[in-house]
C-alpha cells in the first residue's frame, strides 16, 4: 500500500481528479493536499466539491510514495503558491512517482521539474513544456522513470494504470496511441 | 480612428473583455474576432455573452491598426488554434500596436512574439514568459515599444489609457504601482 498526495485547487477537471482518486483508493491511502485544510474546492464542471485533508505547508514530502496532479486550471492556481511549489519540487528530486495530466504539467514548469525529461500534456501546455527544457510527445501516457504524462480525461484508464504498476514495481514502456496490448502468449 | 481587433474565445476574464471594449468604442473601430464567426463566446463569470464578428482565418491582420487580447482561459484555447497563433504573429511583426492583460501573452508565447521583450501579466503566467524569452516586471501597465501588457482587472483603466495614448501617438512611459502622476505645476 503506498501514500499517494493529490493536489488540488478550484477549477480542476472533475474526471481528472475522481477517475485516478477512485481507482487508486482502492488499495493505497490517499490525502487530498491544498492550499489551504479544511477548504472545499470545487471542480471546473461543478461535478466534484472536494475537501482539502491536509495544507501543503503542514506536510513532509518524504511521508508520501507518490504525486498524483489534476489538470483543469487547478494547476494555474496552484503554481502560485510557493509552498505548493516546494512541495512539488522535493517530490520529484526524491525520485517518489510523479503523475501529472492536461494541465498538471504547469505546476512542474513552476518547479523547474522538466528540464531534459519526456512527457505529455494538454495540447496547450506544450510549448511552455518545451521552452521550459521538457520534450514533448502526443501520447495518451508517457512514462519518463517515475515521471508519469496523459493528455485529458480519455487517457484516464491509462494514466491510472500506469501509475499502479508503477507502484507495484512494473513501470511499463510508454505506450502509443491506438497500440494494442495483447496478451503475452503461453510456452 | 484606429481599426482594433479583439481575439476572444470561451472563458475570457468578462471585465478584461468589457472595459477595454467600452472605452474604445468611443472614438475607434472595434471587430470582434475568434474562430468562428457568429459564435457566442462567453465569459467564466457568465456575465458577458459575446458573439465573434469574424472568423480569424478570413481577416487579414494588416487590416488593423491594433490588436486587444484579453485575458482568463480564453488565451488558453486561443493558443491551440494555428490561425489564431498565425494573426498575432503577423500583428506583432507588422509593429501594429498590441496589447495584452492577465493570461492574455500566453498568445503571444504561441506566437514566439515575447523574447527580449519586457512585459508584465498574470502572476501564473510569469515562469511561462521568462522561459519564452521575456523580461517580467510587476507593474499596473508595461509598455515596451508597440507592446502593452497589465496584470489584472484592476490595472484595466491604466491598460486602456495606455492604449488610447499609443494610439493617439504618444506612448507614455512604463508607470509602476502606487506611482502618483501628480499634475505638472503651470508656470
Amino acid at each position: 500500500m503506498a501514500r499517494i498526495a493529490f493536489v488540488l485547487g478550484d477549477d480542476f477537471e472533475d474526471s481528472e481528479f475522481r477517475k485516478p482518486y477512485d481507482g487508486l483508493a482502492r488499495g493505497h491511502q490517499l490525502d487530498v493536499i491544498g492550499v489551504r485544510a479544511g477548504q472545499t474546492v470545487k471542480g471546473k464542471r461543478g461535478q466534484e466539491h472536494v475537501t482539502i485533508d491536509k495544507a501543503v505547508a503542514d506536510v513532509d514530502p518524504h511521508s508520501y510514495d507518490a504525486l498524483v496532479i489534476p489538470g483543469g486550471y487547478s494547476p494555474d492556481h496552484l503554481r502560485m503558491d510557493p509552498a505548493m511549489v516546494r512541495f512539488v519540487g522535493e517530490m520529484v528530486r526524491a525520485g517518489k512517482l510523479v503523475a501529472a495530466v492536461c494541465h498538471g504539467p504547469q505546476l512542474l514548469i513552476e518547479a523547474d521539474a522538466v528540464r531534459g525529461k519526456t512527457l505529455t500534456s494538454w495540447p496547450s501546455v506544450k510549448t511552455d513544456l518545451v521552452n521550459a527544457g521538457a520534450r514533448w510527445v502526443d501520447q495518451e501516457v508517457a512514462v519518463d522513470g517515475p515521471l508519469i504524462t496523459s493528455r485529458k480525461p480519455a487517457d484516464l484508464p491509462a494514466f491510472t494504470r500506469a501509475i499502479e504498476q508503477h507502484l507495484a514495481g512494473r513501470p511499463e514502456a510508454s505506450s502509443r496511441p491506438g497500440t494494442q496490448h495483447a496478451p503475452s502468449p503461453r510456452h
